[in-house]
């Protein structure tokens, strides 16, 4: 791995829903799919609203640790009747479910995320469990050097041992890895954990009806457009 | 992912010393390039031998968790004055420890790997840990979809919760994922937890002076020359 001087990042760790992938357009076109009488947009954002107060209840020990596999559909279950369509049958459950395996990736990611593992040792640390994850990226074709996962730790993000779970995993200093990631507050927690952080902007991450301020904070290590545009700011051919 | 029959898995789970890369071959090309004097083959194989039982201190609980790296260090650290190197430095050995990150693959094995990644989730199970294996991996170009440890279950093999844990992540039934390794007892214990088990020859694991019996158990699922033979048997383009 070239090292250019010490602020450089050896390891880049990734946060994918919203970061790398589409979760909102993905979630939306599969529902428009199935229940063309749906408000499809209101439905994924209502699904996605789910999960934080899920992984919450986690976090609280309400919940023993669960993958979000299982939270998605918890929460997916709750949500059909709240649309009219309690009459989904199970397979159709199951496999709708699988939509967070299917996300397709924003249009910059697997080119930007290419060129910055020519550079750099390229990880997700994500909330998604690993399974998900490895099914995404043979899916969308997302060419990670290693799949982390809260499920790897035991804890979700914004646990401190999620972050530096990562420098513990490649015996490095905290300062060596370099969280990406299109959210303040994920970017915030592995700060105060010592890690560097790259912003994403990513507007359109609840559709483009509902556009994201993305102005970032100015104690971000790096603030990207996208990753194409992170891996020309960390110097990557 | 295609499945062609309810027999065929679809998860390949690989170990990897040994069945993926060639320790012995590695590790004595570096020793001989570092201490031209001394009987590289011979260290190779005394640096192995220390692995079972570091690891079997860790599983009485003499030892808590302790990744592989840290492992080998402490046999490293025991063997050189054996071998007339108890001056070697603290970089030295701490350069040589990580000659583990840089195991040559198996001639067959990138090319077999590509191949069976075209039809099948391909991921590691190996008690190397996360960060010794994704470094491997970039080195060598070894195309997993995913890397799992003991280290992502805190349990070496054979435990069972690494073979069942397999299954878990992804979510299948046990009977759907493959082991694949060069090592009969590795085999074994997952067979015992209802895995399907592949057996590849490797006859120069110990050294080409050291050829060891490649018979394996007519009770293996498969049984393959190497990877682009079990890619052959797999029916995989």
């Amino acid at each position: 791995m070239p090292r250019t001087d010490a602020s450089t990042p050896r390891i880049l760790a990734c946060d994918v829903f919203g970061t790398v992938v589409d979760w909102h357009g993905s979630v939306m076109r599969e529902i428009a799919a199935r229940a063309p009488a749906i408000d499809a947009a209101a439905f994924a954002r209502a699904w996605r609203a789910g999960y934080q107060p899920a992984m919450a209840r986690v976090r609280a020990g309400e919940l023993g640790w669960t993958r979000i596999d299982v939270l998605n559909r918890m929460i997916l279950d709750t949500l059909l009747p709240e649309f009219g369509l309690a009459a989904m049958d199970e397979a159709s459950r199951a496999e709708l479910n699988r939509v967070w395996q299917r996300l397709a990736p924003w249009p910059d990611a697997v080119a930007g995320l290419a060129r910055l593992r020519s550079r750099f040792m390229l990880c997700t640390l994500s909330n998604g469990n690993i399974g998900l994850l490895a099914e995404m990226a043979k899916h969308a074709g997302l060419p990670w050097d290693c799949i982390l996962s809260a499920e790897t730790f035991g804890r979700y993000k914004p646990d401190p041992r999620t972050y530096r779970g990562v420098a513990e995993i490649f015996d490095v200093e905290p300062g060596q890895v370099m969280l990406v990631a299109a959210h303040q507050d994920d970017l915030d927690a592995a700060r105060d954990c010592g890690l560097q952080t790259a912003y994403i902007e990513r507007p359109a991450e609840f559709g483009a009806d509902a556009p994201k301020p993305v102005v970032g904070d100015a104690a971000n290590t790096l603030h990207a457009r996208d990753l194409t545009d992170l891996a020309d700011r960390l110097g990557c051919p």
